[in-house]
């Protein structure tokens, strides 16, 4: 009777598994080939066209080791070595994060190369983009990405930021250059746009086949004040760097819901009185509000939302990934809008669009094809742009800002 | 009888390990600290005054989690929420490189910030040193570090490199300034010295206080064809850096062994024909032989040693930390060493001397105070530097770096 019960539960298994197997997994394609961010020499994770990735990690003793990426978490298997390896369902091309889990232990692949996302230096995975060619890094005249430090009065500590100069900055002395300020992500930090968005790249290779001005870029951390992880923080290119927020700052921004919370308040001040000042003084900047921009991708675009719309005496150019709009209520609300601002640019990846709960489209304006058309309608510079097959990732945020970047500073 | 056994086994454990409490086990001093290089909001891991560093990860179903670092591997115990917790022997002061074992799988901790060494992207402690000051992020002016990308005709690939640049650089724009070429160690890349070696803080420090001359500093990846990981590599500052390597490079690397392997000869070309014309065009640099020096640690210590002697045309200053030394005989077949050299540095942390394997001093030119007394008596300006309580580690190496710094381009 018992051995009898277990036979059909197997044979329940195996044909349910065959079932499965038959009409929800189609056949993996076997063309893997290595990561282009694995560390050195590593073999795995590997990527197969069909957006596939495959990762493996020696576990000898381990009981379980699940595969975490997209939100899903996919069982590996064991060889007879102990060895495990699996792979995951078809991803979108372009960046994500990942991770793995070692009998219930949430761990880094030590495989991959790391970056700051998700509150955390982890894992990420490149899904080779029909497109990729625009970040690429090519034999070009390239700028420099540099890492600053700065004295913060009103945080009582040193930050840092990352300035991207174009390529002839230093030769051509008596040059003055546009500065864009560009944010990244709720758990992402200064290093965002450089490691994951290539920032420096699309712009090196924009500049080379002349599609941009030259201007600087200015990345600096604006997670001033949320209660978790998203703090300017300490990364693997600076340990020492001091942290700005304190434990007494994250009690007082949990006082609203997400909608009411002003996250963008201190870095505002940060911003304003002291980054900007900072760069106007250390760079060959042109200073005034034409030549200003300020652009982020999600929470970033929030902020940019918010502190473009309180300070249009600073900013003529605003770019909003991921990360609402603006609506002609707010354009009626800031005085002398269709004036001084020469720029508003929104971009969503089409899959945010499809599914609006995912895109930020709530709380930050209405609609914001709707809002674009709105503007263009009122004869404000107004370009909505739609990453093809995207979502709220950084493939979107990547295309986003080469068409921003291409729109700036056109006099 | 079975009850029994398991009560005299029981017995014999408890009795043995209050035993080894008492005698092998000094008790931990609970005064522990979360790391300054932890992840942002993380607790930890933690360091306490001895040095013991406590790591702690969830693992519910783990059946063994190990701690290894310095060479050894330390049980970690479970408590009832599948948390495990443990702490290591007493540490040197500064940075070392450590990671997890979960169920047989070695991985980051993932609560550390990450660091290039040991051929692999993976966790490092920092032991809270007396004379952290130094290398410590201070309200004083700071340089650049700045991020480089360019093209390598003998390698075909767009190379990384970082270059320090001095307080007052850009402002000073009619000043030209010397440099210095440094060299991380084997297992490391471009990236050791700012991120481990904190060579940028130590030089602001410096020069805050007036104890050096501002100079630039260059940093390479000088594993071009080493056989392991240690290629210049993509890193989480760029992950689309070329990769310079091929596998044919490999082989041809492995053809003799480490004393007879020329390790310094493809980086030689690089350095000489192109990175410093690439440096010397983009820098305000002073481009004479008294201006330029080469420095180096372990395996960058060896190839600072073999550049220099073959091209003393070019380098006036040579500093080698941990990795051997200059002897009259290598003096006296380098034609015009004692006109054109003006200072020889050799270090060493004094945990290598009490330990020569340790310390490299073999076939690289014989007792490295020996050599450096016979030269100082040659008449040649000898320097010989002995880190305190510090072995083959990065401590030596900041330390080493800070008086050397110190010492260079006094005309």
């Amino acid at each position: 009777m018992k051995h009898k019960l277990v036979f059909l539960l197997l044979a329940a298994l195996i044909s349910g598994g065959i079932c499965l197997a038959q009409t929800n997994q189609p056949a993996v394609v076997e063309d893997f080939k290595p990561s282009s961010v694995n560390q050195p020499d590593k073999q795995y994770p590997q990527v197969n066209s069909e957006g596939r990735v495959r990762v493996s990690i020696s576990a000898p003793q381990a009981l379980r080791v699940q595969f975490d990426i997209g939100a899903v978490k996919y069982d590996l298997t064991k060889d007879d070595k102990g060895v495990w390896i699996g792979e995951c369902a078809p991803q979108d091309e372009g960046f994500h994060y990942y991770q793995l889990w070692v009998d219930g232990a949430a761990v880094p692949d030590p495989n991959s190369l790391y970056f700051y996302g998700a509150s955390r230096w982890g894992s990420g995975i490149e899904i080779p983009a029909k497109d990729q060619e625009f970040y690429a890094l090519k034999n070009v005249p390239h700028g420099q990405l540099r890492e600053n430090h700065y004295f913060s009065k009103s945080t009582n500590a040193v930050r840092r930021c990352f300035v991207y100069t174009p390529p002839g900055y230093d030769e051509k002395a008596n040059n003055r250059y546009p500065v864009l300020y560009l944010q990244h992500g709720m758990g992402e930090n200064e290093t965002g746009w450089g490691n994951q968005g290539h920032a420096d790249l699309i712009m090196d290779n924009l500049i080379a086949e002349g599609k941009t001005k030259p201007f600087i870029i200015v990345m600096d951390n604006s997670s001033v004040n949320f209660p978790t992880g998203a703090r300017p923080g300490m990364t693997p290119r600076r340990p020492g760097t001091a942290d700005s927020a304190s434990a007494a700052d994250t009690s007082q921004a949990r006082r609203g819901s997400f909608g009411n919370f002003n996250f963008a308040a201190q870095f505002e001040k940060i911003l304003i009185e002291e980054l900007i000042p900072y760069i106007d003084a250390n760079y060959r900047t042109l200073t005034d509000q034409p030549h200003r921009a300020m652009a982020g991708l999600s929470m970033g675009g929030m902020q940019t939302r918010q502190i473009t719309l309180a300070n249009l005496k600073l900013f003529s150019h605003i770019g909003i990934f991921s990360g609402g709009s603006i609506s002609m209520e707010d354009v009626n609300n800031a005085v002398g809008f269709k004036e001084k601002v020469k720029l508003v640019f929104v971009s969503f990846g089409s899959r945010e669009l499809e599914n609006p709960r995912a895109g930020g489209r709530g709380p930050f304006g209405g609609d914001p094809k709707v809002n674009s058309a709105a503007l263009k309608e009122a004869g404000i510079n107004s370009q909505f742009y739609v990453s093809p097959l995207t979502a709220h990732e950084w493939q979107s945020w990547r295309r986003s800002f080469q068409e921003f970047a291409s729109l700036l500073f056109k006099d």
